[in-house]
Parts: structure tokens; C-alpha cells; sequence
């Protein structure tokens, strides 16, 4: 279940940041793949969208959005497909290596951008900042096609995830943007317009200096998640998503209760819970005046491919009955939305998302 | 991919074993999720098959099999959808709470069969087996319905699923078959034909005592993973699935590789890999001579959304460039065939699993 006052409230945050700072905002419509939701941000001027795969590329340009980062290294299988975007959108893609752009050069039929990936320290993908022979190479390659257009330094600070602190976020986000910046600065002479994009929700949520940086590409604030929380990007309050599950057992002497929802429903992603037990989620209640977050005693303690097991304090046992239901908050937002393949919106609305083939 | 020769032996291994232990094979078709895959036990004489949601006990009813066990506790707000369903298939259920058996007692038309979930020591869900007044409380709620029928006690010995070695497997299914043949001869007076039924691929795979056991239900044997492999269950050579994946990138200063294959395709289930780091599928390579498993220091390190991280050792670097591929076998094969959805089998047919939703 999505609350869309709470998303909407998310989704202005940051575009007000973002044009008071004067960055594009091009949000990462991975978390919540859906056409509906992606509506949600043209009111706040949004045009330009990040995603992370072919498909996912394919489906929003089939809803209506024209300017497209895939926000992913360059998988050479898929060109064709790639090409065929191209010849209909505004499409950008990301480059590390040569393999991608002679690839691009060779077979891109309609013009496309790209930005160099460079890592900045997330260690994931991306190239070192130091190796200008490499970042040199890829551009002389890209010369020999008049089809391609350098767009600048693109970074996904990913570290950021597991920062402890705001504080520690804000050192990491301050050295990606360091780097990125002796970049343009030393080609931009020869790249006039070349542009600097960083994009994780934690260092978009809470850093206030962007200073050198063009564009920002967050994902998932739009829905928020037990791990954002932790981190210190947002409120529990901000939490826009929750997976309502049937209960259908309970067991009192072991303070249990089992709900249908599992694995195939949340994910496996967790976070440290009671004793440094792996947690997967915590539990909320709705009440008159909205709803209500229980303390973290009462947390989802495993989970198997259907079933959930939630850890449940003594005093709360009587909010979980078989045939009722229990609301957990997900410790990934963007995984358990790719899981579950639609929302049910406050206001009554069934929301289909990508499919996922 | 799925090599369909390997899961055939699999099926072949398990249903032979089941005719020699005079057992009824009832196999959970959850790790498939595959109406095509369903035919392929047929010709092993299995006409009764397991499922773990009232979704999937329809699919596969629409897809031809007509006896059929959800394994998991009624779900009592789809009590509508389980009465509709045993209008036409010969339909089990697992109770373990009066709440359950009062609503299907007022509420299902049609005959249902029903087991009693024992918990034999796994504790996700079941009665405890001394707890004889809740089940005596159960059985006489039934007993106002002329539609239930007490079928017998079933368990799940998921606690073999953590076990360290086939021993150690052996000695949990010794115990669950002995508190569940102490509970049979309780109750068999008054109901003759009840039956023991018990499931778990580590069991039913390593043990050969299942004197007093009626009926078994494996699942994951049929593709197997890394994690049956680990406990002992098979072979790597049993394992029947690959996970093939297009590489990206890779960066050969820190052994690592980059492939478009994230935790929305393989789940984030690990197993501890070198040094204790989390290890959530490990490589092999197909060569003329079959597939090789590379050694244990090749494996996934890191899965986000869309992105793994391969580290591999640096004499099998060369093994992989951007453009290629690698093949990952999975930690757990169910999860990861849930989120992919279908399989390209090794006779190159295209298998479609039952639609998520």
C-alpha cells in the first residue's frame, strides 16, 4: 500500500531542493516502475527521468517520457534494443570501458548521449577518477562516430548506504562531488557543456551543498524505507510504503505471530534488529489518528519463500488475530515494490507497476 | 536455464526412492511454479502434488492436476477463493488454530481435506505435538461440518535447511517422524485413516528410514541449489539450474567482474563465502565437456537491484569480458526461479511460470 499524500510530500521535498540549488532533477523511477506513479511528478516540473535497465527504459518511453538516462553500464547484448530507443527518445547510457563504446560506435544507428561512469568509491562500477587514459581512450573512440555526444561525469555514491551518520554521508557525498569536478574542470575545455549528475537518496536527502553538480538522480525517497530511516535520510514518518499481510497464526508462548508474506512479498534484504538478529521488517498499526510505528521489539524476524514470522512484544499480541491483518514497514523499498508489482493507493486506486518481462 | 536431463534424474532419483519406501510422492511444485515443468513427473506416476498458496493450488489446478495440498496455514480472508477451488480439485488444507477450522467449519461448501500442522521443532509455524487439547479442540470444531475430513499430521522439517552435515539432517527427520508416529497412534483409533506426511528435500534426500511416514513432499530437489549442496542433499552436478548473465564490466585491478543480474533475478539469499563474507551464487563455465564449476573463490560478492559483483580469481579473469557472459548457480533455486519467471531449458524450449499476480 502506497500513501500518495506522503509520496507527493517526498517528491516535492526534493524537487524544491533541487530548483533552489538549480539541479535538474531527473528522479530514478527504479523504486516504484510504474507509469501511474511516474505521473505523480510532472506537476513538480519533472521531464526527465533515470532508470536502470533496457526494459525499464522501454516501458516509460512507452508512457509518455522522452529524456531517458539508463542508469546502468552499457550491456552490449542489448544494442539493438538500445537502438531502437534511441531512434525515438532522448536517450543517455552510461560508459566504462571500451568494449561498450566501440560497441556503441559500431552498430548505434540514431544519436545518443553518454556520460562516463566514474567511481568515486562505491567500488561497484564506474571508472577510477585517476585513469584519464582509460576516460581518454573512450572518448577518442567516440569521436569516430558523429552519433555520439559526451555528456559529462555521472557517479551513484552507493557507499552512502551504509554510512552510519548524516555527518558520514555528508563526507562521502562531499568527496564524490570533489572528484567529479576536477573531471570537468580538466575536460571541459575540450567539452564545453559537459555535466555532472551524483544520484543516491541519502546524500540527495541530506546534504545542502551541491555546488559544481548539475543534476541529481534519486530513486528511492519517493517511497522511503526502514533503511533510509536508519541511515538518517528521512522520518519513519516518511515512509511511503507498507505490505499489508494476512495473518494466519499466532503463537503466544514464543511471542509470534505468522503472516502470508514472505521472501516472494519483501525481499531478503534486512538490517541489524533485537540481539543483531537480521530484521526485515518493522511492524505499524493503523489507528484513528494514522498510523502508528511499533517499537522495534516488534520486528519480522524471518522469513521463508510464503511465510513471515513477526517478533511481537507480549503487550502487543492482542493486535494480531488469524484472519486479520499486520502492516509491515520494508526494510528496501525498492525490492519489495519490484516483488509485489502493485500498489493500493490511499485513495482507493490499484496501481500496476512494470511487468516484470 | 534449466537442463532438463539433470532435473528428469532428480524427479527419477526421488520417485524411485519414494516407490521402494512405499510412499505416497507428492512433490511441492512451489520451487517451479511451472504448469510444463508439472508434466515432466507424470510419466513418475505422480497424480498429487503440494503448493504454498491458494494462487497456485488454482494454477495448477487450471493446468490439469486435481489433488492437491496448500502447505500453508489457511489463510482465512481467502476462505471465498479455497471453497471455490474445492468445488473442482480434490483440495487439502493445513490447520494449526481453532481460529481456522471455526471459519471453514461456517463457511466452505465443498468436502476439503485437512492435516494438522505439527511443529516438530523447526517453530515456524504448527502445534506443538503434547499440545493434544488444541488438537482435540480442532477436531471436535471440525466434526460440526460434514464437508472436513481429518486427513492426519503433517510437518516440515525446515530446521534441516540449517543443518551442518547429512547427520546431523538424520537425526532431525528421526525426531519428526517419531513425534509425529506417537501422535498417529493416539489418534488412529478414532480416525483410521489418518496418515503422516512430512517434506523437506534435505530429508527426504539424505534419510532412508521413513518407517511410519505416509506420504513425502519435497520441492527444491527438482533444480536443487547451493544451499542442497551445501547441506549435502546432492551433488553440484544435481544442481539443474544456471542463472546466465550478461557481463558489463570488469575491473581486473580488483578481481572483479560486473553483470546485469541483481537481487531482483537471484534474491538476496547468501551463504557465508570466503572470509565469511556473504556469498550469493557461485560461477561456472560450460565447456565442451559439460559444465565446470569454478572454484570457491570465484563467486557473487554483492547483488543490488539490477547489478552483481563477481569476484574471480585472476586466472579465470580472462574467462570474462564485457559482451560475454557468465553463468551463476544460485543459493537458493526457488527464490531466484520465482523472480526470473521462466526457463530456457537445454532442448531450448522457453518455459513460462505462473504469473506473479
Amino acid at each position: 500500500m502506497v500513501d500518495k499524500t506522503v509520496c507527493l510530500q517526498n517528491i516535492g521535498r526534493m524537487a524544491e531542493k533541487a530548483k533552489r540549488l538549480n539541479l535538474r532533477f531527473r528522479p530514478h523511477f527504479k523504486t516504484h516502475q510504474s507509469a501511474k506513479t511516474g505521473e505523480w511528478f510532472r506537476p513538480f516540473g519533472v521531464t526527465a527521468i533515470t532508470v536502470s535497465s533496457v526494459s525499464m527504459a522501454r516501458y516509460f518511453a512507452q508512457n509518455g517520457w522522452n529524456d531517458i538516462t539508463i542508469a546502468f553500464p552499457v550491456n552490449i547484448r542489448e544494442i539493438g534494443d538500445i537502438d531502437a530507443l534511441a531512434a525515438s527518445v532522448k536517450l543517455n547510457l552510461l560508459v566504462e570501458n571500451t568494449e561498450a563504446i566501440s560497441a556503441l560506435t559500431s552498430r548505434i544507428t540514431s544519436p545518443v548521449g553518454f556520460y562516463l561512469k566514474i567511481d568515486t568509491g562505491y567500488h561497484r562500477t564506474g571508472i577510477s577518477p585517476q585513469n584519464t587514459r582509460l576516460i581518454d581512450s573512450i572518448l577518442v573512440r567516440a569521436k569516430n562516430s558523429g552519433l555520439l555526444s559526451f555528456k559529462g561525469f555521472l557517479a551513484h555514491s552507493g557507499h552512502t548506504y551504509h554510512a552510519k551518520s548524516a555527518r558520514e554521508v555528508s563526507a562521502i557525498h562531499a568527496g564524490t562531488v570533489a572528484q567529479l569536478k576536477i573531471l570537468k574542470q580538466k575536460y571541459k575545455t575540450r567539452y564545453p557543456v559537459i555535466e555532472v549528475s551524483v544520484g543516491d537518496t541519502p546524500s540527495c536527502s541530506i546534504c545542502e551543498n551541491f555546488d559544481g553538480v548539475d543534476e541529481i538522480r534519486p530513486g528511492n525517497f519517493i517511497f522511503y524505507d526502514l533503511m533510509q530511516a536508519t541511515i538518517g535520510s528521512c522520518s519513519y514518518d516518511d515512509i511511503a510504503v507498507k505490505v499489508v499481510c494476512p495473518v494466519v497464526s499466532k503463537h503466544t508462548s514464543r511471542n509470534e505471530v505468522v503472516v502470508y508474506g514472505g521472501a516472494v512479498h519483501l525481499s531478503k534484504e534486512f538490517l541489524p534488529g533485537p540481539g543483531g538478529n537480521p530484521m526485515y521488517g518493522r511492524i505499524s498499526v493503523t489507528q484513528k489518528n494514522g498510523r502508528k510505528l511499533l517499537g522495534g521489539q516488534n520486528y519480522v524476524s524471518a522469513l521463508s519463500q510464503e511465510h513471515g514470522i513477526l517478533k511481537v512484544s507480549h503487550k502487543n499480541l492482542n493486535l494480531f488475530e488469524p484472519g486479520g491483518i499486520a502492516e509491515i514497514l520494508p526494510v528496501h523499498s525498492c525490492l519489495a515494490a519490484d516483488l509485489l508489482g502493485g500498489y493500493l493507493t490511499t485513495e482507493n486506486e490499484f496501481i500496476e507497476t512494470k511487468s516484470r518481462f
